[in-house]
């Protein structure tokens, strides 16, 4: 097989082979194929796509590039969940607790935030001696005898992606429905749960700004799950502005913790995380949708979810108490009220501008080896279409290192519009696609 | 500038500025680009194409990306002509002699051959003790005195066209418009004539097997000559069969003295090439094209134009003795004939398998490592459109190594299609433009 006559082939729109796209995927892992002709291949998959087979194909060999966990040491069915990333997106610490305290088991390997985005790791380690690091055996463990651990990647799964994702990052491929559903369809089926519920996020904060884009990746990636045998749904959901109120890593802690103690229960934030929680339920073979709602709603008011993180926390060596003490977790020197410079209604956020905002604090990282500061961030005071006068605090700044202060609250203060109609709210949940 | 920015600017079919081209081939030569990101934007290039300007710019960027050759010590307008390559194209060898005869000035660069095409050095190289190797200075001593010199490039003229050469080569790159334009056009600004007069092929043996494809790669070049301020015209002439009769490099020496002799002239390549010569005097202000061609037609019926490739030979160290006895040319050991299997009318060639065969024989190269031998190749007997009798020969096989004769022979046969309907004959010369 020659590489150049199969980027021609794609190239001219014709349908790649199971065989052909092992070969260039191997190839690429290997060495034999070079960065020039992958890059070279990219593009022409950015301009014609690939069918849904050719997505398949691609995912599982990638999936094959490495190494695979293997959870069935675990009885039952195993669940996971995967967001693709937005601001104040914490449904992994309040849904999964929920999920593991109704009998769901949940492995997660969760991944850092980069950009605006937040990352679950960096979250769960704003609590103190919470270790993300767990051996293979020690994860299985936690997640046989208590139903939920979250750890960082161990291993070498999927290093196809990791080569392909520097690839394309480089080279203007990243946004492609076919290439991005591989890319993560390829890590969440390599990390070894049965069923899988994807939140793919759709607005200013999401990297699918459109609807129309977020639905066609939820479908991409459910076709997948469907070819490759695995239990796949996707929620299609609001991230026109921050889900949550808290933007940062012990900020989000905070407040998945104030939510499994019962408070904020109307929020988008909770009822993001409680619709994904009943899918995960329902996937686990633990009854139908509305028997999974009343479950997650009695182990919220119950405190069983609650208990399930203290769980987890004490089993990865982090302090349980700073689930009724969250003034157990890092606190900023200095807390700064940001006022509304216009009256009117929040009409718009641009909402990865708050995400950067809070990056600017120290929240986040531009780059891989940025390091974070767990104590800071962004606490929103008010959404979308609501009412708001001249000088009432938007959000609340939480602050150490003020050297880039400035530039954060002008970034901030760029995010929000005030406008003099009230908008139509923007719907929560937009769709969910069932395999 | 960043590279990945520029790429996703072509992706999305925005118009790049001659600064941002001359960034990316600037850092592509210097190694800042690297392969990987020229892949990628090379294959965006071959999607959304480049306009008239940018062409211009990228030519313009990769004439810059090394030596320039400055032929303003010879007096007078400086004349080149470049074909786009085919199978028996021996235009060179005719044209620029009876030029040179008639006070044109022309100092050509040349090519050798590569897959199904000839090349002028290798033709030129098969007559005994010719170099195509010479100092800068005695080539425009040659082209001064005598008005004509043809050597292989000296210098490190377009690096840059190298290097994106290969990588179109190995990227599924090379078939875009723009491309080729600025590839050609590059190199030919570089070697420093005043005027060019360009043979864009059409028909199964030529790159461009589409009349349309020719006519717009040639409208491309035409174009950046326009633009870079020098004479440029283009001649879109027929390749749907071999231009003359002989394939293979002394065979075609001895074609090109033979019509310089005053043989052949009312063939193809003759007259392909009193066409081309007409359009090198007036670009080079010698008189109005009827003119040229009174003038060309003397230079032939009296000799001068054989007494010019005579002087230009004598001058590069060959046997100019060749041009009153062929026989002095290396000769092949053995002559085979080969018949046609049917009866009918010679009605479509794959100009390319003829040129495929020849290279078999040992006329040609299939990689640029592979040595040739000057004195084998194919005779042609018939032409599109002529009557033929089962068993009648249709071309003469000059042979030394029988290795590869029995494919060669299986090639041939199969390029040439006999069919009972006498074909309509291509039309040699489909159009000419003019700046």
């Amino acid at each position: 097989m020659l590489t150049a006559e199969l980027i021609k082939k794609k190239r001219d729109n014709a349908v790649l082979s199971a065989e052909e796209i092992r070969f260039l995927i191997n190839g690429y892992v290997s060495g034999d194929v070079p960065d020039y002709q992958m890059a070279a291949l990219l593009m022409a998959v950015w301009f014609n796509g690939m069918n849904a087979q050719e997505t398949y194909e691609l995912t599982m060999a990638m999936m094959h590039s490495g190494d695979m966990v293997d959870l069935s040491s675990i009885p039952g069915v195993k669940v996971d969940k995967h967001s693709t990333g937005g601001v104040a997106d914490t449904t992994t610490l309040v849904a999964l607790p929920l999920v593991a305290a109704c009998g769901g088991k949940v492995a997660k390997m969760s991944g850092r935030g980069l950009g605006h985005t937040g990352g679950t790791l960096d979250k769960l380690e704003s609590i103190p001696g919470f270790s993300v690091s767990q051996p293979m055996a020690r994860f299985v463990e936690i997640v046989r005898e208590q139903g939920l651990s979250v750890i960082g990647q161990t291993g070498d799964l999927v290093p196809a992606d990791k080569m392909l994702y520097a690839l394309r990052d480089v080279t203007a491929t990243i946004d492609n429905i076919s290439l991005i559903a591989s890319s993560i369809m390829s890590k969440k089926l390599a990390a070894g749960s049965d069923a899988i519920v994807l939140d793919v996020k759709t607005g200013s904060g999401a990297f699918m700004k459109s609807e129309e884009d977020a639905v066609a990746l939820a479908r991409a990636m459910v076709g997948i799950g469907k070819r490759a045998g695995k239990s796949v749904s996707a929620v299609v959901s609001d991230m026109s502005q921050p889900l949550g109120e808290a933007v940062g890593n012990a900020l989000e802690v905070r407040e998945a913790v104030e939510i499994l103690q019962g408070h904020h229960g109307d929020g988008d934030l909770a009822r993001v995380s409680l619709t994904l929680a009943a899918r995960m339920l329902t996937a686990s073979g633990l009854g139908t949708v509305d028997e999974a709602e009343k479950k997650l709603q009695n182990a919220l008011s119950g405190g069983a979810g609650l208990e399930s993180l203290k769980q987890m926390i004490s089993a990865q060596g982090g302090d349980p108490a700073v689930c009724d003490d969250t003034g157990r977790l890092p606190a900023a020197a200095r807390r700064y009220s940001i006022e509304a410079t216009a009256s009117g209604y929040v009409g718009a956020m641009e909402t990865d501008r708050i995400g950067i905002a809070a990056l600017l604090l120290g929240a986040g990282r531009r780059t891989k080896e940025d390091r974070i500061d767990p104590a800071v961030g962004i606490w929103m005071k008010k959404r979308l279409g609501d009412p708001v006068e001249e000088g009432e605090p938007l959000a609340d700044f939480y602050v150490n290192d003020e050297a880039n202060l400035e530039e954060a609250v002008s970034e901030f203060q760029r995010a929000i519009s005030i406008e003099e109609q009230k908008p139509e709210p923007p719907k929560l949940v937009r769709t969910i696609i069932e395999e």
